[in-house]
């Protein structure tokens, strides 16, 4: 029962792949001190890792303040891997002033302050940014999470497919997928294409279905191939995350129940 | 959230059919004296439902002691409505030293006993065998379930989606299917069956994947349309079952997700 899932490699350091996902909470601070302060409270929860949502950063237009916070918040994270994310508007973001151009361009920077073992972008993004971004990530042996993320409904297992299959050949060393559920059968096809990408592709592999009808694939996604569970630390930065005690309680129950096996 | 399953009704009551499934154990002692010890036992946990797997009592040859035992069982289970069923060894049960008709007789006699809420009878047995089932359990407003078994594996949707049309047509008041999956592919073919049958059929579906692959269904089969979850009371009587407190731990998680859906 050990081969579920895969293994994160961040920095030469394996994570995971074993008899759950990873556990990763959101920062989704607006100020210097809401970060540093939510950062203190969700280290304290000990999770696996830890992204900074900077679309939630009021001072995102400072590259200078959004680089020496970087170098901040990894000093207090306590070892806990950090991942960059600017999640853009079209992918259920929050509204920012940075173009895409600006927004590859501090991903780069970002990825020089090795204050982060993950970067993630967005397959939607220009093909020119997402370049420079993976030569930068691989220049700082920072791993690359490219990213889809649909809120308003779930394509067909094919689409879904085909999108592990772009951050696979786009260079990605994790492939993201998130998409919105209307029905439980939506939360199926999530979980088939999960498990197919899982068996097609030499990746680990992110993925949910949000809102309270995914909350399955949050507590059982790593059965079908999902390294990694993002929980709520202090405050959720996606509809359907537990909290990160919940989240634990839920998979304490099907460890148990796999253990035998 | 209320439309995830469909409320079995017992003997004019009616039980479930909200936020989670009802929750039922089995009696699987094979003396008078260990069934009566398990079930007072059992009454602690508190479940919705309480099986008896007659095919592992030993008396089962007797049948005026089966009788007895079946008032006296009614006499001890506080209420809890009970469930008759003699699994068959071509579908998981125990071996028994009765014949296809003699266990037909035995469930007539069941439920002319009116000890039993529901009583549970196999779609591979003979058709005469259960005419006389279903008769009986009309007469005598004993709750038909009509169940379908594979220990080997999980056979493919339309033939799942057939047998609980057969369950429908052959007058069943539930319909049961429990199958073994040998990859979590499997798990999900049972969960988009049960959702087609609870979308297909008027009729509370009790369905499961088994083993240790198969425990999501035992505790998010309720969001797929199954109305029922067995967990281990004393002991197990199929494999996969959670203990009842491990069950409802799960429950809880996810029952606290949906609560906002």
């Amino acid at each position: 029962m050990a081969d579920l899932n895969k293994p994160v490699v961040i920095r030469g350091v394996t994570l995971g792949g074993g008899d759950g996902p990873l556990i990763c909470t959101s920062l989704v601070g607006r100020t210097r001190d809401e970060l540093l302060a939510e950062l203190g409270q969700i280290v304290s929860f000990e999770p696996d890792l830890i992204e900074w949502r900077v679309d939630f950063y009021s001072g995102i237009a400072d590259r200078n303040g959004v680089l020496g916070l970087s170098a901040d918040l990894a000093r207090v994270s306590r070892g806990i891997p950090l991942i960059f994310t600017v999640r853009s508007a079209r992918e259920g973001g929050e509204a920012i002033s940075l173009g895409d151009e600006q927004v590859a361009s501090l991903c780069v920077e970002a990825c020089e302050t090795r204050a982060f073992g993950l970067i993630d972008f967005e397959l939607t993004a220009p093909r020119d940014g997402l370049d420079r971004v993976r030569a930068a990530a691989r220049a700082t042996d920072t791993g690359l999470i490219l990213s889809f993320h649909d809120f308003a409904g779930t394509p067909d297992g094919e689409l879904l497919h085909a999108k592990f299959g772009e951050a696979k050949e786009l260079g990605g060393d994790v492939a993201k997928v998130a998409v919105m559920p209307h029905s439980v059968d939506d939360v199926l096809t999530l979980l088939r294409a999960s498990h197919r990408a899982y068996e097609s592709f030499d990746m680990p592999l992110i993925t949910m279905s949000m809102g309270p009808l995914g909350v399955l694939t949050r507590v059982a996604g790593w059965m079908f191939g999902s390294s990694v569970s993002f929980a709520v630390g202090a405050a959720s930065s996606a509809p359907g995350q537990l909290p990160i005690e919940d989240l634990r309680a839920g998979l304490a129950v099907l460890r148990k129940a796999l253990e035998g096996a």
